[in-house]
């Protein structure tokens, strides 16, 4: 069983997977060869290879044969498991709990490509339904507080498989970071009484230096602080704490730029490794100041045990340049 | 000019380096193929490469000549300034300060070497010589309020030359990472009214499972919830806020466990890349509850993006199992 564990100095909760664990000389960083369209075992024709599937988008066809446009599947090697009680106990002045969650994995096409820009907007909108659909179902598990959706496209990112496909794990806790913004969105709500990602946006509509693209749900920009070259922010332009809460036209609107985005990228920057994570809500608490969003973060500098250990970043591109940059990218 | 900025939800600063600056088009990660002893700049005989010393270990000779054994230089493409003043300023929403600060190279031997591991422990010693000597002297600068002294060993772990060296970065803002963890070990100060380190440590010792080693004034531990696999912590058994405070026997015993541990992470770990970061109190704070240490990153996995987005880990080694192999590696 994965344990939880809490860091007595700073709270951040850690996953300890012993189960994934590599003998200590089994270590090595290299790019890992990803499956090509020979052995994938995320292509069509190949659903027996992962473990049976959660959600299928799929015409009238059985589940785990070919006929399906999106699937859903729990991670062949996951760091949380469903089964079980949380149980928080102490060690000493330790603090822990049993790894409970889920970690599942959207294959966002059946045929073999290495992004989600080949798509249609339409699939990448049925991306988006299908991160609701999950979302909404692990809401039901009353042991589980949030669900954090995230993407690593390349090996330098992270992927270990080549073919296109998103992550989510549903924890027992709160991220660290979800929980610093919900308490620095708090702050500013108290002080101003307006929320802080509602004034970003208008500032950022405003001056314009940042804008990367805009829609009539959603803006792109370049945060104003961005911890590394051409970090962007989706956000939607209606206030809401809850992404899983969002209207039929924001999905699609949210698919349609995110599609966009990611062709500028592609095109700007030679199909970048990078990886995208989704801020939300935490379940079942009412937070009227926070505000959902999506960060993006090209992977172009390798610097990281540091930053990991500083929280501190040096960039060396300004997110005028970036924006500017992408703004001008023209793509079809 | 560089910029710091403030990330308007969560507050952390961050340097805007543009004068560091590629094309957009100019990122690429790959190893850089780090100078070898025929070019180093760092290496006896080419001081003219690098900026005139800012301090220096020598024998009766002229600055910026041979007869070194141990160098300070300034960067030669530093993130901050030292000249101007600091000029916090706001832009609608947002806050900025000018890039005001310090950023040193520690040459740590005048022969090409890649680690310090082949040198002796005075040696060692002397390099903590060092990091205490520049921060006494930064610490006069009432304009700064942190140094964080750091070392990126081996490409994958962010370091572009191979000859061994350290940095360290004088800042007008306190880290993210730091405040956390002066806030942490504040609260728990507050509850137990005790040093949540001081804790850490006589659990450890007492329990015997997370330490690595041990001498009169240090412990070297794997802490509880590690952020990745053989993480390790050095703590001195002193209770002291401050890393510039300690006595002449703890900067000797500090070279000889750090030493210890880092010829054990070489030969476990088959000479891998790491980071570590020693982490103390803000200049001109009297933080009772505080306490100074070293952190030790070896960079053995590369998922990167992902945690820096979400403050989330999975680790899958214990700490525990880390700790034993460690410990069961004898080093001459």
């Amino acid at each position: 069983m994965p344990e939880l564990r809490k860091d007595p100095v700073i709270g951040r909760w850690v996953i300890i997977a012993s189960e994934r664990s590599k003998r200590p000389t089994d270590f090595e960083i290299k790019d890992e060869a990803p499956a090509n369209n020979k052995n994938c075992p995320f292509c069509a024709g190949r659903e027996g290879q992962t473990p049976p599937e959660i959600l299928a988008y799929r015409h009238a066809t059985v589940p785990n044969t070919p006929g399906w446009t999106l699937r859903v599947v729990p991670n062949k090697f996951p760091a949380l498991q469903i089964e079980g009680n949380i149980d928080r106990v102490g060690e000493g002045m330790f603090d822990k709990m049993n790894g409970v969650g889920a970690h599942e994995v959207v294959i966002e096409t059946p045929e073999h490509c290495r992004n989600l820009t080949p798509l249609s907007s339409k699939s990448v909108e049925d991306v988006i339904w299908a991160y609701r659909d999950r979302m909404m179902d692990l809401k039901k598990d009353r042991r589980l507080r949030y669900v954090l959706i995230f993407k690593n496209k390349g090996a330098d990112a992270g992927a270990s498989l080549e073919h296109t496909h998103s992550q989510l794990i549903a924890l027992p806790i709160v991220p660290k970071r979800v929980a610093e913004e919900i308490m620095g969105s708090k702050e500013y709500y108290s002080f101003k009484e307006r929320c802080v990602f509602c004034d970003i946006i208008r500032q950022e509509l405003s001056e314009g230096r940042r804008m990367v693209a805009e829609n009539s749900d959603f803006v792109v920009v370049s945060p104003y602080a961005p911890k590394g070259p051409f970090e962007m922010y989706v956000l939607p332009k209606n206030h809401l704490a809850c992404f899983e809460d969002l209207q039929k036209h924001e999905v699609e609107n949210f698919g349609k730029i995110l599609h966009l985005l990611l062709r500028k990228l592609e095109k700007a920057l030679n199909d970048p490794p990078y990886n995208y994570l989704l801020h939300t809500a935490p379940f079942h608490q009412e937070l009227p100041h926070y505000h959902w969003h999506l960060e993006v973060m090209p992977k172009l500098v390798r610097v990281a045990g540091f930053e990991w250990g500083s929280g501190f970043y040096i960039n060396p591109t300004t997110p005028e340049d970036a924006a500017k940059f992408l703004r001008e990218i023209e793509v079809t």
